[in-house]
């Protein structure tokens, strides 16, 4: 299959980022972010979860914060679910989308959400029949697909059994997560030629962490594979829970850089988004990995007067 | 042409970071550095500069560092020379290469060493003379290889003019220089491509800078190519004189870590060079961009009851 000429880019940064931050980041600011993305043309943004406040207190605002969103139809908003509670909750809040998630891995489950995969999936079939009721759409996310932090490799397998109770269940978009950065270009080849050999009409969705640093070269082996959809986060804000000072979620502008300097189209306007990482990094008060915010784009040039002499 | 099985890595963060770094480092601490790559199988150390010690103070101690290294034939140690006098200090001084440049952007040169690129070639053909009556191997690097600062596009002409009268001076080993991080990709794929084409027995090398954050995307491009060799920098240190904030170099850990994880072979330790690059990271005291060295390898699985929950 080849590349890809057009890439969905899923936003995760309100979700993925703020919900690993120490600071509760306020409501109008999660508001006025998100809308910053949709103006930016970001076609799908995962903005938060319907999780117990007790568990996430960061994210306990997620209805007010969908009230304050200006939806347009080019943005779909989609918000993970981890529970029929939190699915009725998300279908009463409208959302546009549901993400569900399973582990690939016995043990991540377990510690994630203190269940086992096949008592998780019960819960995921409860969670359909609440959202077909309101014709919400779907998608289920896989922790751990590329490796686990306490199992070490997850094979193919265990990913296509998960990813095949999906597909029973009628979901025909699934999210591969790469929670703690273990994915490599082999391993994203190997899971994405099984699952699509297996179950052709399943959209993948590739969700990498950079936290070995090789996270877009994981986005480069997904583009060989013809996958057009990566979730990534504003300013690569996130982290690691087992790595101190290890990066989080693949950075959503430097992937759009790399996309756009593959003439793969998003849709999304650069030089905004580069924008709204400078403003998250202002929310956060700290630097973000992101590179090209720094940077800026290619076409940036400077007048000889600038820089430093660099020898070699 | 596919991918290589094996790549020779060169270390380049004893010149390339050190010489941007505003602290003197101890030449007892860069002897330490080097010999300890060594010893992790570094294959290819380009350790200084015989450039003037105004130029760059930071590398004045080059032929005491020099004198302190455990040579090994392993090893090939390679500095850089910016005219003649340097590559008579450096023939006299025994290195076992030496490293020539000239930039594919006439603006950058000039900015750079103060002359053309007509003139630097006149002093690369000096330089060769000196270099073989002592037998000793020159390698061209050529910065700005795939973009300026000042011009923005190099085109692959430009660029293989430089490497053409590199070619003709009887040079065989050529290093394409990303000195601002403007390298993709596809412009990768395209400089690599021509050049192969016109000078088949020239041997590429790609010295790529993180500074826009796909540093290892155009390595995945290189390697596409058939190109067996890059350089790197310990921990990614280094930085760009135009982007405050940004890295400099890719990480030498984490470029290994993606070779070793695409099953292709460099002969190095890779947990000595996380070691080193931590060690690095004392040294300038400050936490640097590898991630490698913080988060571990795949296989550095953790116990259950590590690690916070992280839903998702």
């Amino acid at each position: 299959m080849g590349r890809p000429t057009y890439v969905q880019v899923t936003e995760v940064g309100t979700r993925d980022g703020f919900q690993a931050e120490k600071e509760f980041i306020p409501t109008a600011t999660k508001i006025q972010l998100i809308n910053a993305l949709i103006d930016a043309g970001v076609p799908r943004i995962e903005f938060s979860s319907f999780v117990s406040p007790r568990a996430i207190p960061q994210l306990a605002d997620v209805v007010d914060v969908l009230g304050g969103i200006n939806r347009t139809p080019d943005t779909r908003l989609a918000a993970l679910v981890p529970n029929p509670r939190g699915a009725a909750a998300a279908a009463a809040a409208g959302v546009d989308e549901m993400v569900v998630f399973v582990s690939a891995s016995e043990s991540h489950n377990l510690k994630n959400v203190n269940r086992s995969i096949d008592e998780s999936l019960s819960g995921v079939e409860e969670i359909m029949r609440i959202a077909s009721i309101d014709g919400v759409e779907v998608h289920g996310a896989v922790p751990t697909s590329f490796g686990c932090p306490f199992e070490g490799d997850v094979s193919v397998e265990a990913l296509a059994r998960v990813v095949g109770h999906y597909h029973k269940m009628g979901m025909r978009h699934v999210s591969l997560g790469d929670t703690t950065g273990m994915a490599t270009p082999k391993l994203v080849t190997a899971a994405c030629q099984h699952l699509q050999d297996k179950f052709p009409d399943m959209h993948i969705a590739l969700h990498f962490h950079n936290t070995r640093g090789i996270g877009l070269c994981n986005v480069m082996a997904g583009l060989d594979e013809g996958i057009s959809a990566y979730e990534a986060s504003f300013g690569g804000l996130g982290g690691c829970p087992f790595a101190p000072g290890a990066t989080g979620n693949i950075c959503t502008e430097d992937l759009v850089f790399l996309l756009h300097e593959m003439d793969i189209e998003t849709g999304i306007d650069i030089r905004k988004l580069c924008a709204i990482a400078r403003e998250v990094e202002n929310v956060v008060a700290r630097q973000l990995p992101g590179q090209v915010m720094k940077a800026g784009l290619r076409e940036d040039i400077y007048s000889m007067d600038e820089g430093a002499t660099a020898v070699g």
